[in-house]
């Protein structure tokens, strides 16, 4: 018969072309994803990203100003400027959540939550990075009532308000900056008395006079009525408690990698992230992986985007070898 | 007396502030360079450029599709971009060329032609690669005289006229491209039967009608009487020799580091290149290197930026941690 087993994926599955082997699956939508895209397309491969949020954890960046190229800009638009560069070289960005993967037959097998099974003869895995959760009584109560884990993306609800920040990083003070010039008061909450951000960051913060720095406290619970109301904090030598009026509690301690479906598959370190070696190559031949999700410590855009990069060039190379 | 060494030093050598002492040189003025400068600043560090030409290999590039955030950009311009957010950063950019480098008392001392000798306590090598030349009698008599290592510096000088592209990897096809689009005819001359250009550069040039593919050919001289007016190419199987009439000859065989001044300070490969680790770290402490002069394969932009981000924050964490 004329028809094929693709054509009756494809109806069967309401559109998604099951059927088809792409040379590269691309998981991940963030600068690594993207650029890995640029590249394999550029490159002649067919490839195809599949991702939760395109632009990822960058996109929620307010203002990037080391992105070589740009000395100012949104995260938002930085990635959906790649995004648009990659749609325009053909490549799809399919909005879905991938689930498992799986070596058979010669072939990598990506299942996701609602697209069905991918089928490519090389892995790019640009997972990313999430915001790791704080642990504290209250933090999941109120998320989305006054506790976020995006300043850029919820700031604006604060203009004028008290707020806090908790954490040491780069992140917590990038944020602290950024609510500086939205609300009334930013109190920055980290559990050591010296903050680990870079010294640019910590300088800019000592800079402004609305925020306050709470140092050597360690956040204990955050409560209210229906909606944030306060923070407590206990003092780490002194063991004192306070309570800190506030309307938002922003949680930047870093990042934690989704890595669960990928174990086994490929060797992850003790944080789950994904081991590459300098090619950006994993203990599986014929899978790659770049940016904040691998053990590369510096999270980045420019390192992610070269990150990706590297690893299209490296699975071209692989395919090529393969002939 | 209020006058210091350092006084002293600026004054001698005109200019130059010899004495101080830098947290970073950065060797190197592309992007690799441009871009650890940038990182090296934001993390508060003292740092300075020295290179020969700012932009680098890459500014000499025409139009740069594939570096994420641009869908096309001349290379100059992306590199004058780079190039004036380290300047609004503060990093000055000395043109000068480094001849030598050494340890001595715990600092790093960088020896340039004009400027003095720089010392820092950490060390950052982005000193790219140069074009290869070719070797052929005339190649070096008409350089300038219609012999060129740039198409974009000097494609313009050849509007309407026919002229030669020798190579078969990505630059010979990106120039013959280039080329094509100013000149009558771009006889595109290959030693190898096929290119070593990605599938995407091999189409487009395919798709070329004033390209014409002389593959299988190896060029032997190049002639004329003031100026290039032939090259002669001899077909590597049956080794008759023909003269093509041409006005201008691209050389695009590959570039070449020029690492002399770093031998038995640094490991090298068998091509000059520095050997780095997945951090940019090279087999001294406290010296990093980044971008094409590395023994990272992958010889692109955004790829040299990344790495740059790498050394610099590479540099950091080596010099935090002698505090």
């Amino acid at each position: 018969m004329g028809f094929s087993k693709g054509l009756f994926l494809r109806l069967a599955r309401g559109g998604v072309v099951a059927a088809e082997v792409y040379d590269v699956v691309i998981v991940g939508a963030g600068p690594a994803g993207l650029t890995a895209a640029i590249y394999c397309v550029r490159s002649g491969l067919k490839a195809i990203i599949v991702g939760k949020v395109v632009g990822g954890q960058a996109a929620e960046a307010s203002l990037i100003e080391n992105y070589p190229g740009f000395k100012s800009i949104a995260g938002f638009e930085l990635t959906s400027r790649m995004a648009e560069q990659v749609e325009e070289l053909g490549v799809s960005i399919v909005g879905d959540e991938v689930v498992g993967v799986k070596e058979e037959d010669g072939l990598f097998k990506v299942r996701t939550s609602w697209s069905g099974e991918l089928r490519c003869r090389a892995l790019i895995l640009a997972i990313g990075a999430e915001p790791r959760r704080l642990g504290v009584k209250g933090e999941e109560e109120f998320r989305g009532k006054g506790v976020s884990y995006c300043a850029v993306c919820d700031g604006p609800l604060f203009r004028g308000k008290r707020v806090a920040v908790v954490g040491g990083g780069n992140s917590a003070l990038d944020a602290a900056l950024y609510l500086s010039s939205l609300a009334e008061v930013v109190y920055l909450i980290h559990r050591r008395r010296q903050f680990r951000a870079v010294k640019a960051l910590v300088d800019k913060v000592d800079g402004r006079s609305n925020i306050v720095k709470l140092l050597g406290k360690s956040p204990v619970e955050i409560g209210g009525d229906r909606l944030v109301e306060w923070i407590k904090v206990r003092d780490v030598e002194t063991g004192v408690e306070e309570k800190i009026e506030v309307k938002g509690v922003f949680i930047e301690i870093g990042r934690a990698v989704n890595s669960d479906f990928l174990r086994g598959f490929v060797d992850l370190d003790e944080y789950g992230q994904i081991v590459v070696d300098q090619l950006c190559r994993t203990s599986r031949r014929g899978v790659f992986a770049a940016g904040d999700a691998t053990t590369i410590p510096y999270k980045q855009v420019v390192i992610a985007a070269g990150e990706g990069a590297k690893a299209a060039l490296s699975a071209y190379e692989y395919l090529s070898s393969r002939g």
